[in-house]
C-alpha cells in the first residue's frame, strides 16, 4: 500500500518510507524488498568536504541545472553526527529554500538516531527509495569527511569532493583520504583569495595520490578533474554538471558501473550480514549470560579479544542458553 | 616475549605492538590477552574537534603539565580517515616536536590502514598497549567529529571537545552530536575574537542539551565545564588538567567509572563479536557462494536485507558450504 503509493507518485510516502528506515523500523525491511526490483535507474552523486565549503549552496545550485535540463532530482543531507532528529537542521533548510516549491525535487535531511553504523546503512535505503520514487539524480550530501562519509561515497556513482580556499590548515584538508573517494574535485568559493593556490595544491595531490589509486585497483583511466565554481552566484556549475555526466557515461563503458554495483553490494551484505549474525547471537546468548561477561571483562578476568571468539564459538548451532563453556573452562 | 619487554620498559616493543595492532596481525591478540591483566590503571583522555582548533597543541600543553606534576604520558594521534601510514604525519610531528625527547612520553599517530569501523578497535587496543606500559595519563586526540570520534571517545573516561572562535559557520560545529560526548569544553585560541561568544553558544547549547543528556541516562550530576585556552602559549591548561582530575574524581565517585567501564566493554565485545561472527560466516559460505548472491542483488533479483537474513540463517549450524537453500528456494 505506502509502496503502491509510493511508485505512484506520492510524495508522503516518500517521506513516511525513510523515516520508518531511519527509526530501524522492521516495516521498512519489508518495503524496501518490495521496492528494490524497481532500483538501480538513479544517477547517485556524493557530495562531501569539511564544514564551510559550501557543499549544500553547490548541491542546491547543481540541483536547479538539472531541474534546467529536465530532471528530476533528490537530495539526502546527511549529518553522521548530530543526534537530533532528521527534518530540522535549520542552516540546512535555508541554504535550499529555492527548491522546496519545486515538485520535481525531493529534499530530505537524516541524522543520526540510532545505532553505531547505522546511518550509512539508513542512508543507502533513503537513496533505494528515492531511486524508485523515480529520481534521475539523487544528491547525498555529507558533512566532513570521516569514517562515516568514506561509507556513504561508497554508496555514490560519482563522488564530488568540495574544498574552499582558506580554510586554516591546508593540510588537515589533504589528510582527509578523500583522494580515495574522489572522481571529481570541486574548488567552491573561487572568488576567494588562493583558489588558484586549493587547485595546485590538489593537482599536486592529485599528482603524488596516483599509484596508490592504480595499486588499489581502483578507477583506472579516470582522472578525476578539479573545477572552480562560485555556488551562490551559479558560476561554474553548469561545466561541473557537464563532468557528472562525463563521469556517469564513463562508468557506464566498459565493466566500471557494474563492477562499482557489485563492490558496493558486497559491502553492504557485509554490513547487514554482521548485524543479522549479532543479533541473533546476542538473543541466544541472552542478557545475563553477556552482562556476565562483561563483568568478567571489566574485572580483568578475561579480555575482549578472547571473550568474543569464545562468544562467537559457542553460540555456534546452540539455541540454548547457557550451555556454552564458562570463559576459565575456555582459557584451558 | 615481546609482551615481557613491554612490561619491562622497552619502548621498541610499544612501538612494535601497536603496529601489530595497526595491522590486524593476529599476533596482536594474543598479546593483548597477556596484556589485558595490566591495564586498567591509565585515566584515558579523548580529545576531539574540527580542524583548526588547536587540538594537537592543547594535547601538547596537556601533556608538559602532567609531566612538571610527576605523570608519564602516552598520545595517540587518530586520522581517521587517511588512507596512510600510520606515522608519518608531518603537521602532528612538528606540533608535538617539544616532546618527543621527554622518555616519559610516547607519542604515536594511527590512521586507517584496514577495515571499516577497525581503526576504533585499533585505537582501543592502542591505548591498553600503553595502560599496560604503565603510562598515567593517555590522550587520545581525534581529527573532527565524525562517527569514528564517537566511537573513539566512547573509549575515553574523559572527553575534551575544542572549539575555536571564528571557524566559519558557527552552527556546523554544535551540530556535531558532541553534547553526547563531551565532559569538558575548551574554547582554544581564546585570544581570538568571538571568543567569549564561543563560550556563550556553548553554555546555551548545554542548557537546551542538559534533558537529552538525563535521558539516556548519562553523566547524571556531571555539568560539562567550559574552560578557555590559548595552547600555543600553555594559557589555561593548568586549570583544564585541574578539570581533568576534578572529572575523574566525580568518576571514581560512586558507580559511574564501573559503569562507564561496563558500557565501554559491552560495546567492544558486540564489535569484537560481530567481527568474528561475520568472518565465520562468510568462511563457511565460500567466496563463490557470496559472488553468486551478490550478483543477484546487483540484478535486482534478490533485495539485500532478505539476502542478510538468508545467509545469516543459513549459515546457521551448517558448517559445509553449498548447502544453503538458494535464493530462490528460500522467496516461496
Amino acid at each position: 500500500m505506502l509502496v503502491q503509493r509510493l511508485l505512484q507518485g506520492d510524495r508522503r510516502a516518500v517521506a513516511r518510507l525513510i523515516s520508518l528506515v531511519e527509526d530501524g523500523d522492521s516495516r521498512a525491511y519489508r518495503y524496501l524488498t518490495e521496492l528494490y526490483p524497481h532500483t538501480g535507474r538513479a544517477h547517485i552523486i556524493g557530495v562531501t568536504g569539511a564544514p564551510g565549503t559550501g557543499k549544500s549552496s553547490l548541491v542546491s545550485a547543481l540541483a536547479k541545472v538539472e531541474r534546467r535540463r529536465g530532471r528530476t532530482v533528490g537530495i539526502i543531507s546527511v549529518d553522521p553526527t548530530s543526534p537530533f532528529t532528521g527534518g530540522a537542521l535549520l542552516g540546512d533548510r535555508i541554504r535550499m529554500q529555492d527548491l522546496t516549491a519545486d515538485r520535481g525535487v525531493f529534499i530530505r535531511s537524516m541524522a543520526s538516531r540510532g545505532r553505531v553504523g547505522g546511518l550509512a546503512a539508513a542512508t543507502t535505503d533513503a537513496v533505494r527509495v528515492l531511486d524508485a520514487f523515480g529520481k534521475d539524480k539523487i544528491f547525498v550530501e555529507t558533512v566532513g569527511a570521516g569514517q562515516a562519509e568514506v561509507d556513504i561515497a561508497k554508496t555514490a556513482h560519482t563522488t564530488i569532493v568540495v574544498e574552499a580556499p582558506g580554510l586554516g590548515d591546508e593540510i588537515q584538508a589533504f589528510k582527509a583520504g578523500v583522494l580515495e573517494i574522489a572522481d571529481v574535485f570541486v574548488v567552491n568559493k573561487a572568488d576567494r583569495d588562493g583558489a588558484d593556490k586549493t587547485v595546485n595544491a590538489l593537482r599536486a595531490m592529485l599528482d603524488l595520490g596516483t599509484p596508490i589509486r592504480a595499486r588499489d585497483g581502483q578507477a583506472g583511466d579516470w582522472r578525476p578533474p578539479i573545477l572552480k565554481t562560485i555556488a551562490i552566484e551559479e558560476k561554474g556549475v553548469e561545466p561541473l554538471a557537464d563532468e557528472l555526466e562525463r563521469h556517469l557515461a564513463y562508468l557506464k563503458s566498459g565493466d566500471h558501473l557494474a563492477a562499482r554495483e557489485r563492490e558496493r553490494v558486497a559491502d553492504e551484505l557485509e554490513t547487514l550480514l554482521a548485524r543479522e549474525l549479532l543479533a541473533d547471537c546476542l538473543h541466544r546468548l541472552g542478557s545475563d549470560r553477556i552482562a556476565q561477561i562483561v563483568e568478567q571483562i571489566a574485572n580483568r578476568a578475561l579480555d575482549p579479544h578472547s571473550a568474543a571468539q569464545l562468544l562467537a564459538r559457542s553460540a555456534d548451532g546452540i539455541p540454548v542458553e547457557g550451555s556454552a563453556p564458562t570463559p576459565a573452562e575456555a582459557r584451558h
